[in-house]
């Protein structure tokens, strides 16, 4: 390619277009799997229990510390199958490109998509590229589809969770939240904090062959706390956090109470929240302490009987219900 | 949902985008694969040679004389596994949304899908909505994901194509390219053209069992030519057009003449590119002529050994080669 900036040919489906797949998505995407002249391709070695999920991405900016958008897509995906108990197999790629974009940075994105589905044993199976006019877009938004086989022995299904069970979370909340939003420069903050973004099929794996662990998910927009109201919905039961167990870390801590977010609601990219036995979770607190990713894993509330609602229990024995959130603190996070 | 419009709160995480999700996307689109409260879905009764394709869709406008997004991307990718020899069973579909979308709009479009994907027989396991700011994006941008099982009998692939060959479509080209250039009423021309937008399924199986018939290719993005240099690109040799059998509806030539365009490069959404030997030709001739959707199926070329280009034999005798596509004509058109 000897553009510096895309160009609307770029998606017209000519020459532009074909050097723009070869040069650059098929250059960094490449594997035996994808096949760039076909309009479907065959998905080899693919037997078990077949799990899918997608996800859009589309946040600003496109590179922020600690990620950008090319691993976020990978570990978001690659996250929502471990968390479901599959291993990412293979994805699709759909590429929603602004005119104007600059191909250095897209070659970046991609480069850094693709190392991470490397990094996750995926195989990009399929893409699809279009541009839209300078102002119809923000620069690079991907969406992505994931099939994975399901590797997990235990059933992971929020149907299973009762009160007496435990909450736990696999590390700080709120990191990525906090870390792009200082990336926006609009508040004229800054500091030394990344994105968590990253995969967790480490820390899922580890846990997929406990029959007491119940329930993972990776709490990504609205964070920890719509994770626990999505729970409270699905069981009738109440969450309780111990808000002095939840990890938080201090610069995460010291923005919000600045700008007055909450840190409970800001998106991770890189953590699970699991529900388990009280002697399950003991099980899955030591083996994701045992990894890099888990050594701030804590054990942070429990399910009550009572009425469907989030309860946080403060450090001084209070009680404060968290109502569901409602208008959006942070948009394009993820 | 009580909004009129699209807010950035229906993309946060909570209860907004609950709403948008359960009351709208769930009520279109629910089935018994789908779970909206699960990060990934297991697919039943996936047995066999499973083929996957993507695809991006931003049209503009997002509804056009003949069809609007929601149907149109539904037939890109229904159409991209039936012209691989598969039938589409299930889709992932990512949505991502501009903030201040009307609201009846985007029902009316996810409708449309919902209807669409039912007539072909697909299911859709998982979805995603983003809302990103007014200004960031288009109305309405749909990626989906098709996973299908093969059903064809015969190997479809251009490698197969060799000189000998001749070459077939099932209808009129260039209504899609002309009917959406229409609707955005830019150029003053208005008139009773259709999209073509539909879906290629019953052509396609009509065809799957000759072993005669060598490749198919709905021709989209860069219109029949741009499908004729993909084949002289991947087989070496000179894909030859007879113009005087290319069927073209009156309108679409006047509109072309008008603002010189050339519709053997516009955009189609629902016909059918094929390449077979003389014999298996005639057969899908027949049976595609047969089927309300192939009645002006014609044989329109063949392949010839030789220079690898497209020529356009005219119906004066004479030979004009058709350079591959570089400037854009019509963005934003699939």
């Amino acid at each position: 390619m000897n553009e510096e900036r895309i160009l609307l040919a770029h998606g017209n489906g000519g020459r532009f277009m074909r050097e723009l797949i070869g040069e650059l998505f098929a250059r960094h995407l490449g594997n035996p799997a994808l096949d760039t002249d076909a309009d479907a391709v065959h998905l080899p070695d693919l037997a078990g229990d077949i799990l899918v999920t997608t996800d859009g991405f589309t946040v600003q900016p496109i590179e922020f510390p600690g990620g950008n958008l090319g691993s976020l897509a990978v570990h978001g995906v690659v996250n929502d199958l471990a968390v479901a108990g599959a291993q990412a197999r293979y994805f699709t790629l759909s590429a929603i490109i602004e005119e104007g974009l600059e191909v250095a940075l897209l070659d970046r994105l991609i480069a850094s998509f693709a190392a991470a589905a490397r990094e996750n044993g995926v195989a990009v199976a399929a893409g699809d590229t279009k541009v839209v006019r300078h102002g119809e877009g923000g620069g690079l938004y991907l969406s992505v589809a994931g099939i994975g086989v399901r590797e997990a022995t235990t059933d992971l299904s929020m149907k299973r969770i009762a009160p007496g069970d435990v909450v736990l979370v696999s590390g700080p909340v709120g990191d990525h939240g906090v870390s792009v939003m200082l990336a926006r420069e609009q508040f004229g903050l800054s500091g030394g904090l990344l994105s968590d973004s990253a995969s967790v099929l480490p820390l899922a794996r580890a846990a997929w062959d406990l029959p007491g662990l119940k329930f993972m998910r990776d709490p990504t927009r609205g964070g920890l706390a719509t994770v626990c109201h999505e729970i409270a919905h699905a069981t009738g039961c109440a969450v309780v956090l111990d808000q002095g167990a939840v990890p938080v870390r201090g610069e995460v801590v010291a923005v919000c109470e600045m700008l007055g977010y909450d840190p409970y609601f800001l998106a991770c990219e890189g953590r699970v929240v699991a529900v388990a036995t009280p002697a399950a979770a003991a099980e899955v607190l030591a083996r994701w302490r045992a990894l890099p990713a888990g050594a701030e894993a804590a054990v942070i509330g429990r399910i009550d009987a009572g009425a469907a609602r989030l309860i946080l229990e403060t450090e001084l024995g209070g009680r404060r219900v968290l109502e569901e959130l409602e208008d959006d603190p942070l948009p394009r996070i993820c």
